[in-house]
């Protein structure tokens, strides 16, 4: 019998209803990603959102209109159904959190996956390099900065970034690290002082959890995919489904396809 | 008549005399390196320093015994000429400094070429990031660390540091840009806190000038050319000759080769 790869594998437990929580720490190796389903008279703005702001929302796949597969990030991959758990908008409030969409797919539905920080940590902790949510069994903190993005159409918004604290040998490894993937957020948009990017707080998050920040540790801040969630909401859009916080769609590529060197 | 490059041009004009000052500006795109000339009795335990410590210690050529050139590092080079002003060692003592050591020179005599940040500060002002000292017309502050080298043989002591000021966004470029550049002493060793690596006064450099920290800024700390030639002093050799600060020899290999990706 031919091998499943993992990835195959924990989509069909996701499809089967199996499973039905975070993928954190599942099918290792293989790019997890955030998925955003809009109908199509919006679409092609989020489409230029994306292109106009690539570190927070870095586009891995856009599906044709009512497809719902992405081509190139799987094989048997059926959007509608291999997340474990999603969400469904309604003028922007969430109306339910289900683990199959099948129901309510229709023609004009184009799907988007943006890629996610699992695919940089990844490479931060094969590196032992400690990333403190991760350590601390947390979720990242996330934070709204005082970035513009650069709006399209009716998207615009501030940036959201996520912060992990490090050494200072650490925050200059981590940004090597991460540059080598800017299909997944890529190097930091900023280092150091908080309030620099207008966050006031950093026990305080906007989205996520607060984690320790150990003596002598510099805060590194990297572009979250949550920004283009939270533009998007902000336009209150009749209907739009995206996967429940942490249950991303697994793919087929490997996280070490997406190093550009 | 063919042209000449503007290195071999300079080195022909520190060879007549003409040029007996700094080359920094000179033959721009061209690599400029760091001289250190020692006695063969030496020269296997400095070259096993330099290997074990390449960030402060990037050796781009060593030379056969009592040769005078560099094989892969110029056309027409010659080792006793070509650097504008040479000093002359005694036990670690500066006894003199001239244009010319061919007087000097011996069969024993083994001539280490070494990188020098001259070729990643190309690439950083090339990208219109503002690099204090050369704004302000002023030598890179350097400092002794905390920070143990690697020893070998005879050779010992602590890493030397130069530190460029940068607003948070241009310190993540600057760590980029010279990650691409290891033979040219590469990623930054420390950024943020001084006290971390034993500075106690960033405007009280122990070697260099000091410059101009602007609101906002990060010190960024890079492993300094300096280091190789403080520890060599400490064991106070016989005999040594090394360039006089600033006044490099100018190679024919371009800055542009050095990046690895």
């Amino acid at each position: 019998m031919e091998t499943m790869h993992t990835s195959l594998q924990t989509r069909l437990r996701a499809r089967s209803g199996e499973l039905d929580g975070p993928t954190s720490g599942l099918a290792p190796g293989y790019v997890q990603t955030n998925l955003v389903v809009l109908p199509q008279a919006l679409a092609s703005d989020f489409l230029l959102f994306c292109q106009r702001n690539p570190k927070p929302c870095p586009l891995l796949g856009v599906s044709s209109p009512g497809s719902r597969t992405f081509e190139l990030l799987g094989e048997n991959l059926d959007i509608a159904t291999d997340v474990p758990r999603y969400r469904v908008w309604e003028k922007g409030e969430m109306v339910q959190e289900c683990q199959d969409v099948s129901h309510l797919w229709r023609d004009d539905l184009v799907s988007f996956a943006l890629g996610c920080s699992f695919s940089f940590e990844e490479a931060l902790t094969d590196q032992n390099i400690d990333v403190r949510h991760i350590t601390q069994g947390r979720n990242v903190p996330m934070f709204r900065t005082n970035i513009d993005t650069q709006a399209a159409g009716p998207f615009h918004g501030k940036l959201v970034v996520s912060m992990r604290p490090f050494l200072p040998a650490d925050a200059i490894r981590a940004i090597q690290i991460t540059s080598r993937f800017p299909s997944v957020h890529g190097a930091p948009v900023h280092i150091g002082d908080p309030a620099l990017i207008g966050i006031t707080d950093l026990q305080n998050p906007d989205y996520g959890q607060s984690v320790d920040i150990k003596p002598n540790e510099i805060p590194v801040f990297w572009a979250c995919g949550v920004t283009p969630q939270s533009v998007l909401m902000a336009t209150r859009p009749d209907f739009c489904l995206t996967h429940a916080p942490g249950c991303m769609l697994v793919t087929d590529r490997r996280n070490s396809e997406l190093a550009i060197f």
